[in-house]
């Protein structure tokens, strides 16, 4: 059987984990206050072009998600983000459970316009009523987005503008940045990091165990934040373990190694699939590929392969999704190929 | 000047303000635990026809909502809902921020359908991934709606049976109910009260200076309310003060009064605007009437008379909305009529 | 019967009363946008000596007590309390369902001392686990307190002294503040409304059916609180019912005159009791008495009068409170003490 | 240097570091649903005796309290607990986000009393002023304290008692379990199964990397607690994770031999202060040791070994913490005691 159901599948990549295992059994003090964590930071931020940043080492996804934008909006505030959102459809309501509505917006291939935050905004500033609504108060977004696309830098320059006009933060879901990064020449992780407020670099889906790395160059829109980690249960005792993750993923170029892996793994799966008569779903250049296909070639793939449909089983064909990661093979993705 | 904005622009009906005047000096315990609030009760429970029911006094219906549906919802549940649902769009976030999504669904002149309830639930119900979801716990409508519609029996009997088929509670928002009541021949007070499982009878916008009174013909989906409603910041000290109102609008029809000389004006007013050649925004058969207006003409007409624009103000034309209450005359109507 | 319970028994002062059925007929805008509330607004301030502070008219004590304490407070902020503190007790956890502890302080004659607050900072800032604790970060105090005792100016200063010294705001519930200030030469309402950051004037338990002014002198400690409050579900669609109570309060001195009755007729009734060789259970010189009566003077006199024991009733004797307010006459001492 | 500070500082347990190495290329579904935690769910439910039970893998323990008092509690509950417990002093206001009060009661030794609790929940209930009050809804205890001590069987049966009297749950905070279960033959991991109602195993300091597992003999009181894991950002992508740590710890005995393991060297530290006539402050059974030192002892022993002050320093003698764990060694408690 070959995998291609998602990106978090198996453990971290050979290169993290030994290094967890090489530390195993160093003393550290705990809650991320040890140096491997110091180092982390330092790595992040340099590698961000933002030294004078801040960083700060969560769990998981949802998780950040709920604890930055819990710190970024004010009561009555609610977060702008596209309908298809990873915070609006699939976080189980962790937003709205801290308080704050996602305001949804229309999504155009997975990703929110700036038109369409510009006119939210200006319609609710417009309002009479406005003072009994919910203000319109961050925007996220993901990089990549749930269906795999990428903002162009213009697109995303233009909702830097938006944000800014307003006095807004933009804030970018960066679950699987290291795919989105080595996709596209266009934008680099600094200007990632440059062009929004707050984002954070995946680590669960890229190539970690567990760990996500909030990253700011206004580390003044987060302020105590360390207690309010801790108090929404995100702060991990043996928090160096995130620590020697991340300084595995950004000492020696890895995070990028994986992500230019995955992509090239995904690109010989395209066009694969492309080269045999099939339709992508969507047009994805990261390690999301959504193609269409017959019923009956979804059953026969499911003997070798394992992966998801996306969404319901159509009558006749069904759009499905194939995802690669750091341990996809030449060979997994040959198996897979061959059994089109 | 005449008023149409609102009908929460005067005090109370001359009736419900004399009992208050009446009852003002006496003494009573506090908190609703009262001889007024008990009177009341068994008069909303007889007229409600569920004399083994319950009811709760509180002030407002923003603060109704959030207390209901924080109480009828668990966990992770979200509360469904038309997009232009009062609780989705104009109470500043108040069921987030206690903790819940509104799973905004389409809405048709205002209103909510089965069918589209059903839809949602099954879609949540056959995804793989709903346990990720915020699940869909609750309904919310309002009778009348937003835009001054009413249900159809038909129409409110098949979202009850949705609502039962999946076991969870259907809740309505009657901040206008006298006015649903009096203008429909279709639905009584009785039918109301036995089509939803919780529902509110509206005071502030029908006579009273102020208080809602929540009814349910099933008690036990109200547990511990009492400290519900005072964690909310949402129970009155003085109780009595909604027990006297309420018994004052039910001990002798003067809810039914108010709702029938609302009504009475409103379709004069409407005939009037349809006389001369106006078209309606929406077709309301409720005290909000809704036309589309020349802007010249609203211009000259704000001169005399006072009333909102529904929504931005447009090039040529633009929807207004025109309310009675208790307090409108003849006289006003002849005067807004004269002046169109 | 003759009446002790509460202050919260009766309805309006007749002169409130008045204004409401005066004022009835009238068309407002909704919201407390109106007229009436801007009066209201004025003539506190003018009261306070604050001419550059900010009022907000809110329903009731618990409620203000969450809205502005919700705002003031960050995340992971707790509020300074004595363990006896309103908010502390007999709020149902509306502090704690907002989000925040409420840190108990010991009390002394129900008052919080400004030794205790510091004691407790310093502990904090001291702490080097303080990040995983509850950050201090306001003080509530009430004046007159649970007890019905005053806080001398040299207390309250120094209070003052230690929230400057920390910056972090100090709070005054004044429910009962006009017995407070009518009991009390040493301080006046511009020596609270200078000497706090927020406080509130209440109406409720002083004079009105209901309604309480929040009052600061730093209208930048509650930014966006419109929207706070109509989010908590504590706007008043009427909101002029407020203003036009608040008015009569304070156009005339009304407020003052309440609270000086109110005294006059608590001192009448302490002098009784003491004459009677009865002793306090308290030295209150406030609108609350409390004594220590023999559980069968207890009976008898529950014959003729309502009144309440403070705390479980004990094996021989147990403290009772006997308050007075606007409608409290000397035939109603002159009953109470006769039966003694 | 030699290490004391906390049972956090090191790395996994080598027995469950290689498991998840080994397993680390092994494809699995995500969130918890693999086999892995299938397993650990199986070992975890027939080492506790109750096959009828139900197991939830989450992360870490201040997150592990946060949501398993959430779903315990109904609104306007409190949670009782010592003035000392972990939640009430270290978890930054966790349970107060969420909503709820802790209600502290007195400590002695670190433990609840079960007469404590009882009339607590007696005064509760006698009080006419009750429903205005926080609800007395659950008991939390720690097993072993956070004072290193134990509850005997009586103590706890007698716990259990009140609990079963008044129909609350007892929730049994086990971040330290392994080093209550090795010190003590009285209560054996079963015992504690039965006596609570839901309780949790810690992985974190008890050998794991990361992890608590949760763990009760009547799972009804855990409703639909996979989404509410999710909604609190405790859901973990990579669950397996958990599975495959807990499956090391329970398959083999190894839980067991970590707590003893560290009781070993925790008498040995015990027995070797004693014998050189330091007293300790406080008689702990477990893997923490607490002893008074004086000042110069303690600057002269920090030059070898790393521990904690157990609160501020005082003039002459300070009490400090010395804890043991999975990597403490003969040589660790040898190079300490030499120094002293």
């Amino acid at each position: 059987m070959v995998y291609f159901d998602s990106d978090y599948m198996v453990g971290a990549h050979p290169e993290v984990m030994h290094r967890l295992v090489e530390t195993n059994g160093l003393h550290t003090v705990g809650y991320g206050c040890d140096e491997f964590t110091a180092k982390a930071r330092e790595l992040i931020l340099q590698a961000c072009g933002i030294p004078a940043g801040e960083v700060y080492l969560l769990e998981g996804g949802t998780q950040t998600n709920a604890v930055v934008i819990d710190r970024l909006l004010d009561h009555n505030d609610g977060v702008m983000a596209t309908e298809t959102a990873h915070i609006n459809v699939h976080e189980s309501g962790a937003i709205e459970a801290n308080g704050h509505k996602v305001l949804a917006l229309p999504e155009h291939e997975g990703k929110l316009r700036a038109d369409d935050i510009r006119a939210y905004i200006r319609d609710y500033n417009d309002d009479d009523t406005r003072l009994h609504k919910v203000r319109p108060g961050m925007v996220y977004i993901s990089y990549p987005t749930e269906l795999g696309t990428l903002y162009t830098r213009r697109e995303l320059e233009a909702i830097k503008e938006v944000c800014g006009e307003y006095g807004i933060p933009l804030y970018i879901d960066g679950a699987r940045l290291a795919y989105g990064l080595a996709a596209n020449g266009e934008l680099t992780l600094r200007d990632i990091a440059s062009l929004c407020d707050v984002f954070y670099i995946g680590g669960t889906k890229c190539g970690a165990l567990f760990g996500e790395a909030v990253v700011t160059r206004r580390p003044e829109l987060l302020p105590r934040f360390f207690s309010l980690i801790k108090l929404h249960g995100a702060l991990l005792a043996k928090g160096r373990l995130l620590g020697v993750q991340f300084c595995a993923l950004f000492a020696d170029g890895l995070y990028e190694r994986i992500g230019k892996h995955a992509i090239a793994m995904a690109i010989k799966l395209k066009s694969g699939f492309i080269a045999k008569g099939y339709r992508p779903f969507i047009d994805s250049p990261t390690n999301q590929q959504f193609f269409i296909l017959p019923n009956e070639k979804i059953d026969s793939l499911k003997e070798v392969a394992s992966f998801e449909l996306w969404g319901p089983r159509c009558e006749k064909e069904t759009p499905v999704r194939f995802v690669t990661d750091w341990a996809t093979t030449e060979e997994d993705i040959a198996t897979l190929l061959s059994s089109l």
